[in-house]
């Protein structure tokens, strides 16, 4: 198992990423080989930190870098040399079997696509987000590589998203369910009201339409959507929860008497921001391409980097890609 | 003044209806008649819990009602004398001047269109909503009522948003904002681009993209989308606000000394419940038909629609839909 770590990319760049891939490369013993790809000098200085780096961390230099404020595709077309770049190429050379990156998310897209291409069967690439609902693990698909949306890719991504659940996730054939505005198989916008037609006719196990609300209550393993609205899914359900956080705070320091609840509540409020911490759930694999693609939250620390690696590992030795492979051509266009 | 309200629309019409029109028929004074529109048998029963009906409420007999499960267009093209359709009549014919309704929010807008039409250079009417944000409130529209949406119609959804925040919220010279997947010009799906330009150059006080995580943020005072996406925020702030409650519940009481926390924090939590509390916040109109429509939620409880009757009377007497007619012509397709 090798694995691409894009050593530039993300806020806290390079330090917490070289500090997560050295923590995988201390816990996860079925690596072979991680390789940093970056400025070689910037991440030999945060290695050095580490008193005993694992044998097996080896630093690829790229001089470029792509920065959050960059065109995506402009980016990588004219940057033959960025960290993202090159460690795509890994992949795509063989040299590596998964990358990871908490870079620019449309340059990492742009990237994987050009570079990798998409799987036999797979018309556009989709990022599979995981959250947190009241018992379990779900998958929320597109969450934001596709703006405007066929209902035909709908349907890949219903394969895909469910495909994740069951090899990753280890969810027994998940339940999918279609993103929209009331459940009846009438409710919906033009394209999912096709797309409904399009899953029923596949052999997902498919729920019919969810909405807004149903999400957090886990009523369906995978949600399926387009990534314009995937993203103002994920960015709203951030905004409400620092919004109620906020409150709470406000409301909770207004006397001695709340201040005195507030510690007695310290584990619990511990807990709950565990609960909601996106860090905690691995990254947003990029399905579809040919090469399996990690991406993770731009403010990525290394516990986040770690455990982005770990899904990367689960993803090469569970074998998703083939399991994509053989299970789109299911999806068909009414 | 005069409001017609649906007794019979809502999970708890029209017991809660019937409640909410008695307190505004007490505290609104420049109110001179208020009608119950609906089944004249159970509505008069409900009356006459109450010791002292104001005399300006008075019963308007219909003798059917659209229920939560109908199609929306069937129900009001067949039905010719539901509560909601007679209620709409009354605006339309001039009895009334508002029109308040709990019920099946597809039937309102149906019904609403139908009989009342467009305001001259309104294409279709959307709703707004209200949400609480850190400091203030802002308005969401469209909320639901139309699930395609074209650039154009997103403009004037716009300009609707904004002449609602000046004139009913109070919000002087308010901040418009698009809701997109990324703050720079270029970012969003082929409709919101266009839209962009659109809003762009219109006359309002135009901020560019919003994204999801801005919303709650309060970082403008108006955002618009289509109804398929406002629906989804709606609905996905709910739920993430829920499965919030539910985990502070769970994690609140899982041992004494956190129960004792949680009962000197009682005043916080109940101050929080009821900053999130939708009934406070007086239903949602739905802007560019020529009267004025009030929807609140399903559910809604006495003291919502109470609150539901107190916007409709301000838009009445703020000349809201004058503002409207004067202000929509800015918004011309490029």
């Amino acid at each position: 198992m090798r694995i691409a770590v894009d050593a530039m990319g993300g806020d806290f760049a390079p330090g917490e990423i070289v500090k997560g891939t050295v923590e995988a490369g201390r816990k996860l013993s079925h690596i072979s080989k991680i390789y940093l790809v970056g400025d070689s000098q910037s991440v030999k200085r945060e290695l050095d930190k580490y008193p005993d780096v694992p044998e097996h961390i080896e630093i690829r230099h790229a001089s470029e870098v792509v920065t959050m404020e960059e065109t995506p595709a402009q980016a990588i077309r004219r940057k033959k040399d960025t960290s993202i770049g090159r460690a795509v190429d890994m992949v795509k050379s063989g040299e590596a079997d998964a990358v990871v990156s908490a870079g620019n998310t449309g340059a990492v897209v742009v990237a994987a696509t050009l570079k990798l291409r998409t799987l036999e069967g797979v018309d556009r690439p989709a990022i599979a987000t995981v959250l947190p609902t009241v018992d379990r693990q779900i998958v929320l698909i597109d969450a934001g590589a596709n703006t405007d949306c066929s209902a035909k890719l709908l349907g890949e991504f219903a394969v895909m998203g469910s495909v994740y659940s069951r090899v990753i996730l280890g969810q027994k054939d998940p339940v999918v369910g279609l993103m929209s505005i009331g459940d009846e198989d009438s409710k919906g916008n033009e394209t999912t009201k096709q797309a409904f037609q399009i899953i029923s006719n596949s052999d997902l196990n498919f729920a019919g339409n969810v909405e807004g609300h149903d999400i957090f209550e886990g009523k369906t393993d995978v949600i399926v959507c387009d990534g314009f609205v995937g993203n103002v899914v994920l960015k709203t359900s951030e905004s409400v929860a620092r919004a109620i956080g906020h409150w709470m705070k406000t409301e909770f320091k207004r006397n001695p008497i709340r201040v005195l609840g507030t510690l007695f509540l310290a584990g619990a409020l511990k807990s709950m921001k565990r609960k909601l911490d996106p860090e905690m759930y691995g990254g947003a694999p990029l399905l579809g391409v040919n090469g399996i693609c990690i991406i993770t939250h731009g403010s990525s620390s290394g516990r986040a980097i770690f455990h982005a690696i770990r899904v990367a590992c689960d993803a090469v030795e569970q074998k998703l890609n083939e399991a994509i492979s053989k299970e789109i051509s299911q999806v068909v266009n009414q």
